[in-house]
């Protein structure tokens, strides 16, 4: 019980996982770049409505090259993988002894002594799709692909980074001086930050408290060095 | 010969890809990103100079925040092996015969028969470090990563990300009105999205020219939206 328990678990994350990556890579960045650009931009002009504008621009900037970005990998990973598995369709039914070799040759990279990978061999050519599935997975190492992964993905990544976009720039929505709404603003990013990292770290089966740190202080980094950069130029 | 050229091929092609992955990922939101925001300021300001400002802020703060994330990602990915790898070495020490039924259904997925999960099941067993390399790889569907890729990751996601960024802000430098600036950065700009999206769809197999043209509507679309977006709130 424990067995298939641990497999449970083990595939249940692996389900999940396209989702919260996705989330978790939109918010990510979302939190962090705008964060950094308002407060670079706070050392270095004179009024929040320009942060604000500044703001904004990145966040949609951001979430359309991101999300579209996501699209367009997810489209690559669905073509990818058909035309993959036409070539294997393909080849099976075309030099099938070669094939053969080739699975073989995985089970011989496992280890496996001669005799085992002749006689797997022979018994996986008798299905062909059976066959055909187990070159896609561990020959090439491809898993098929959710048909609508592209679109998800796509929305779920923009829309976490507009969602993360939005807390660093709220504060200067509403505080004249930049100076002043940059210090509400750090205040509430880094908090959220945390809470992010505290969860992305759960998510991701790591120590939560000393992800959430360090999450923390990425966003803390690249802020200041901005801030820096941008007094150097402005 | 065209069996074995066929599976070097396609491990050749995984060596390369962290490397250039990780370019590509700098690049394409260094030249997306940086762009977008300084096209919708243009929209939205009097003066080349903020527009220069908030770029190299913007270019900071993203090269620090993604190339950080990407030694973070490289981090945990090490991590996850290590401790995945130590329950594993554990395991087979501790609880053998239930380690062999994960062998077994290994196995039974992939068609094979209960005889041939058995014999395959004893001759892992026999060598420790094989049986654990195999669970790793094969039931956990972990790859031993490089110790240095996340510092390799970190420093190569970020200098692509600068260099990516520096091409859209080079013409606000040199021209006053950021209108004017503008045009020259769209040129510039596409020019190298068109470039660049050729390359990366060469290198990850896709249509090179479909693949260009993608990767610059994405760069186009994005700019625009942030054009019309700054324009509202400017």
């Amino acid at each position: 019980m424990t067995d298939t328990g641990h497999l449970h678990h083990h595939e249940e994350h692996l389900h999940s996982s396209d989702f919260i990556s996705d989330i978790v890579i939109g918010m990510a960045d979302g939190l962090t770049v705008p964060f950094a650009l308002a407060a670079g931009l706070s050392g270095a002009v004179a009024s929040s409505s320009l942060v604000v504008t500044a703001g904004i621009a990145e966040i949609v900037a951001g979430s359309i090259a991101m999300g579209l970005g996501g699209y367009l990998a997810g489209r690559t990973e669905a073509d990818h993988y058909e035309s993959e598995r036409r070539r294997e369709v393909d080849e099976v039914e075309r030099v099938p002894e070669r094939e053969k070799q080739e699975v073989r040759d995985v089970f011989a990279e496992m280890g496996l002594s001669t005799d085992l990978q002749n006689v797997i061999a022979d018994e996986l050519a008798k299905d062909k799709t059976k066959w055909v599935d187990f070159m896609m997975k561990y020959e090439l190492g491809l898993d098929e692909p959710d048909p609508n992964r592209a679109t998800k993905s796509a929305l779920t990544i923009g829309v976490s980074y507009v969602v993360g976009g939005l807390v660093p720039l709220m504060p200067y929505f509403l505080v004249k001086l930049p100076h002043e709404a940059l210090l509400y603003s750090c205040v509430v990013t880094l908090v959220c930050l945390f809470i992010f990292g505290y969860f992305k770290s759960k998510v991701t089966g790591q120590p939560p408290f000393s992800g959430a740190v360090k999450v923390m202080l990425i966003g803390a980094l690249a802020a200041a060095a901005a801030f820096g950069v941008a007094r150097l130029f402005g």
